[in-house]
């Protein structure tokens, strides 16, 4: 059992993001152990990064992509970007998997288990989105486009969805600047409903830390920015990923 | 335009939830025209009630089930119940499709859309839940079994996810005591994770009405009560149905 929580624990390390839905892969033979880069091809083929553009996403999808893709510099072969304050990253539909050690652990912990915005695999259907994240601004970008398994009203998004994504990207924004954490506090004022199959763009801001503590603000407007659909404030505590294996 | 307004509306009006998860169908002869009920009939098949038992519902769910169900009263034809405060919601995956001039509409507005909880048909692999609501009390229980692809932190359920039952719950509830209405404000504490593959039990209580507003509290907690995981505040506003056909 203390092993397996050592590499857990390693696995989370590498981490970018925990609680929320973008994980990326660590497998460079240089962090990894030959054994674990073995046992990681055996289980895994190359993962699917459900952030990359698909044939359901429509122009303006596309056109934002391209606007913020064009300022990321290209990926070394570590994985690293240095030079452009923006980075994408990269999403799995697994929390676990694709972590040293996590191929192992899955298969304990949930094998059939699957990341919740990226659980349907027809494009378009659900969540498509990606996130874009500046590390000098400490700011983060989504761009999201609703499928239309995500109804709540009629021809509107749920409002558990668009929680769903405030989550995901402030998530995954917290876990970028303090390593991993999870939600305390969620608290969202829905102020225009959002048409289902529509494109917005996720806005995620660092109000401050304190400690344990990362205060992240989030809106989500339309793409031309003249209308706010949601705003939120978003409370992150740091943990020792060990109690989430001993039960919360 | 109009025409299409008023049938909307008029199916708005009969609806148990709106901007939430459980709708009733109301497809009694004694409230629709009878060309209505012919075009229902035949593209509607008799839905599936979602929220009875499957399968994949495990010793906990059917103990919960059973529990509040023995203490609702069968329904009557007109699909009303009398005498017991408990009643038992059914549960659809169309918003729009079994209201009143709904199959019309909803050939319009998203012929494929899907309600967000209900989107996916694998029993167990989601959103099991079931909604009772006890007139009475102004209360309303929710058992809720999280499948494997409501996964956020390894092993546990997304917040998100957390945050759409709540979100389904309280406006079911909201909707119940004061007819259409939005989701304005959803402030949510996480105090505990809830491991994947747990059944929890989700407490919606009344705080309030004050004219157009309607106040909801919200605990999600184990089945035997002894641990919190969750608890909420939630603001819901009256709405005029008409206003999200005209975008809100």
């Amino acid at each position: 059992m203390a092993r397996m929580l050592r590499r857990l624990r390693k696995g989370f390390q590498s981490l970018t993001s925990f609680s929320a839905a973008t994980i990326q892969p660590n497998l460079s033979a240089s962090e990894s152990s030959r054994s674990e880069v073995a046992l990681l091809s055996f289980f895994s083929p190359k993962p699917r990064d459900f952030s990359l553009p698909n044939s359901s996403w429509g122009s303006e999808m596309m056109r934002l992509y391209d606007h913020y893709n064009s300022q990321c510099e290209a990926e070394t072969e570590g994985g690293q970007t240095q030079g452009s304050p923006w980075q994408r990253l990269p999403s799995y539909n697994r929390s676990l998997k694709y972590a040293p050690g996590g191929v192992y652990l899955s298969k304990i912990v949930q094998s059939k288990a699957r990341l919740f915005t990226r659980n349907i695999r027809e494009p378009g259907a659900a969540f498509e989105y990606a996130l874009f994240v500046n590390k000098g601004e400490k700011k983060c970008v989504c761009i999201f486009q609703a499928g239309w398994l995500l109804e709540g009203p009629p021809g509107h998004v749920h409002g558990g969805a668009i929680a769903t994504m405030i989550d995901t990207v402030t998530g995954t924004h917290a876990t970028f600047l303090s390593g991993p954490i999870m939600t305390a506090n969620l608290n969202i004022a829905y102020r225009s409903p959002i048409p289902l199959g529509s494109t917005v763009l996720i806005e995620s801001s660092l109000d401050t830390q304190e400690g344990r503590k990362t205060f992240i603000s989030c809106k989500v407007m339309s793409t031309d920015g003249s209308k706010l659909h949601t705003e939120a404030t978003v409370l992150f505590v740091s943990i020792n990923v060990s109690h989430l294996v001993r039960g919360g």
